[in-house]
């Protein structure tokens, strides 16, 4: 649907809801994608959307509610009554209803979890024990499983059975008898192959899986790796206990690479695009910014104590500006690329040493010749070739430096397994703009001790 | 595979050329899958890949090549005779084969593309038509269609006789006798379904699909809304021309948002993580590194003709840091959530105006504390009131600008379709230095005819 469609349909329902007309609503609502309702939901008001909510069946309205965003999806949940909740989660897979039971204050949740269907509260509850964010915290137990002693035919009577339930089917799971993971069946084997085969001659035994209790981008990496359209999830001792589809697969990936790149502008992760509160938004942002004001402050400091030698070549401010800024942006594209290619998995760490080099053999010839241009430019400016070779060697050491100290970063919090993605930013950035000041103004007094 | 796992072969890889033992070589890298054989050839030097890529039969060869990163890929291309790369690309789906010929040299393409199966060459040149980052661009010749009249038998005998052709499948797509696609079949659907009933009686009929102009970013975007892992390709008639599978759609997400990521950073969009060359890396990030440069050389001619305020109030140098600092910091947040907002599609352009109103209200409340700070910070320090007064007033101006900029260019360029990543990055970081230190310095200096 793109934007205009989009807006037709906005005024049109706000057309009719100002009219109040509930059948013609209920009928266009039904007529719509559950992922386009939800896209109109975010150009409404709280009060339009939940009224036009209370309109749709359980069914569709449980589709609304997982193709929501967080922020709509929590302000939609939030002034729903218990029954209804019961309802909706009553109609999910048990990955969805896991997050919005998740999401509920523990007394509420208890009670839903109380009133729905017990395979179903067994379900949630099951999947709850799990960090949200490794395999078993997204995975789903909707799948089909047939033990490798059964024939084809009693595959398809197992997909008939478990029709409704596994709505996205693409691969029948294998195990042995003691539960464990031993080959996959695609649908299309299953519908070429002759009835009375057994499921063991026909399935693939080079069967790809994670363990419960990987972090879920390491999920994505091996789905995008290995081509998988649903990832089976196993236990320590390799039994199956769950499945990761597709649709989750993708909003892991778009929500790690967008942690990434918040983080990356000094945003905390959870910076939600939708929320309209000043304070929840700032909450994620002013740490970071005061990170950069408390870095910049001791900038401050050092160029106080330098103040010396600023009275003495007051042309040394004017520098200030590209000093930090090149040391900067240096340190950005080396953390960058490091960071994003330690998330994809396109650099391992049997690959550091050789990165490493590189960024290092690259900052060499990048500041090279940003050291040639500022010694070119104040020679012939300020006609003070001193003064030039001050700057120029300033800005040599400052880039390489700060190339050294992105890339570095980064390979190292990894080694201890932290996030490297926290050393973007504003951290390594403001870091290189004190350190960078300091060599800059310890140089130039040098030279003002030199000159005197 | 762990590192650790990875090491080890690649160890044992290391011993097995340097004895070379071939027919070992060959039965340990037939049994390891083509995408850990891709990742294996990363910790390669050249020699030692070719040396091992020769040993593959043409169909692993072909997988190899397919799952590899660009940079080694046409590492390994290059060096291959043009037998050789005929009988690969004859292996591969369309798409596959497509973006290897597309990036040979025209004459080899030729060669390339006379030598191979008649049908598969008369497809690659169909597909070598649409833009490499369109949908058409993206999309294979492999899958299974059929006419609506036809029965399920029909569809399950035309799945048989493409069984070798398409790989992976998951829908069968359903057309008019126009050619026009009306439904899509699940295989699941299929199984569960008479063999006599007519594929239209028990197709899905609300088929989404895309236009084969669109951009590879939109198609990912589609994909991902409707949790569809197989998005089919129409013309401008409705024809259905191609379909985009899952694994593409992943490859299109991970490449779109590593280039938003880096672009951020001030690198151009095409740097190759593996690339070795210092200056191929050089080409990609020194541009950015001189606009910045150029930038800071204007600050430095705007602080020059300041010279006489800078002499009058030394300590005004001290806090040029904090003022960059500062703008370039609230300018890159609010960039960066509209930039990452546009590209994933949560934020459309019917939200432009609420956006920029909340980006611009979050400044205000940013700008006010960071300002209040930096004034009693000032005026404990240097106890001077007044020059705190200009500092505080100063860095308000700038936060709530740099925002305002950072969130209203990227917007603008959207809705201009140029892609809004651009604006992220150096440019808006240093104009909005410039600007910032502009202000600060006509503050002070309108502090100095006061206070004179």
């Amino acid at each position: 649907m793109d934007q205009e469609d989009l807006k037709e349909i906005v005024d049109n329902l706000r057309f009719l809801i100002a009219v109040n007309d509930k059948p013609k609503l209920k009928t266009l609502l039904l007529s719509t994608h559950p992922a386009d309702v939800a896209d109109i939901f975010t150009h409404l008001t709280e009060d339009e959307r939940d009224f036009l909510f209370a309109l749709l069946p359980p069914d569709v309205a449980s589709d609304v509610i997982v193709e929501l965003d967080d922020f709509h999806r929590e302000n939609i949940l939030e002034d729903l009554q218990e029954d209804r909740l019961s309802e909706l989660v009553d109609e999910m897979d048990s990955d969805d209803a896991t997050d919005v039971v998740a999401d509920l204050p523990e007394e509420i949740a208890d009670k839903i979890l109380q009133s729905i269907d017990k395979q179903d509260s067994a379900e949630v509850k099951e999947l709850m024990r799990h960090d949200e964010e490794s395999a078993g915290g997204i995975m789903a137990l909707e799948y089909v499983v047939v033990n490798q002693e059964s024939t084809v035919d009693d595959a398809i009577q197992e997909i008939r059975k478990k029709a409704e339930e596994v709505e996205d089917l693409y691969y029948v799971y294998v195990i042995d008898n003691d539960g464990k993971l031993v080959g996959t069946l695609s649908l299309k084997a299953l519908i070429l192959s002759a009835g009375k085969k057994k499921v063991a001659d026909v399935m693939e035994r080079d069967v790809i899986s994670v363990h419960e209790g990987i972090d879920q981008e390491e999920v994505a990496n091996v789905a995008r790796k290995y081509d998988l359209v649903a990832v089976p999830v196993v236990d320590a001792h390799d039994r199956l206990v769950g499945r990761i589809t597709f649709d989750d697969i993708v909003d892991v990936m778009e929500d790690e690479a967008s942690e990434d790149i918040h983080r990356l502008a000094g945003i905390s992760i959870d910076e939600e695009i939708h929320e309209q509160s000043v304070f929840k938004v700032s909450r994620v942002r002013l740490p970071w910014l005061l990170v950069a004001f408390g870095g910049e402050i001791i900038s401050a400091l050092i160029l106080n104590n330098f103040e010396h030698t600023l009275k003495q070549i007051i042309i040394a401010a004017f520098f200030i500006p590209i000093i930090m800024a090149m040391g900067g942006n240096a340190g950005i594209q080396s953390s960058t690329v490091i960071v994003r290619g330690l998330a994809t998995g396109e650099i391992g760490l049997l690959h550091i040493k050789r990165q490493l080099f590189r960024e290092i053999r690259v900052s060499l010839f990048n500041g090279s010749v940003c050291a040639t241009l500022i010694f070119l430019i104040v020679g012939f400016w300020f006609k003070d070739i001193n003064f030039g070779v001050v700057l120029a060697l300033s800005i040599f050491i400052i880039m390489v430096m700060a190339s050294f100290v992105g890339a570095s970063i980064p390979l190292l919090l990894k080694k201890f397994n932290i996030d490297p993605a926290i050393a973007t930013g504003p951290f390594i950035t403001t870091a290189n703009d004190s350190f960078g000041l300091m060599i800059y103004f310890a140089l130039a007094t040098l030279y003002l001790l030199y000159i005197s």
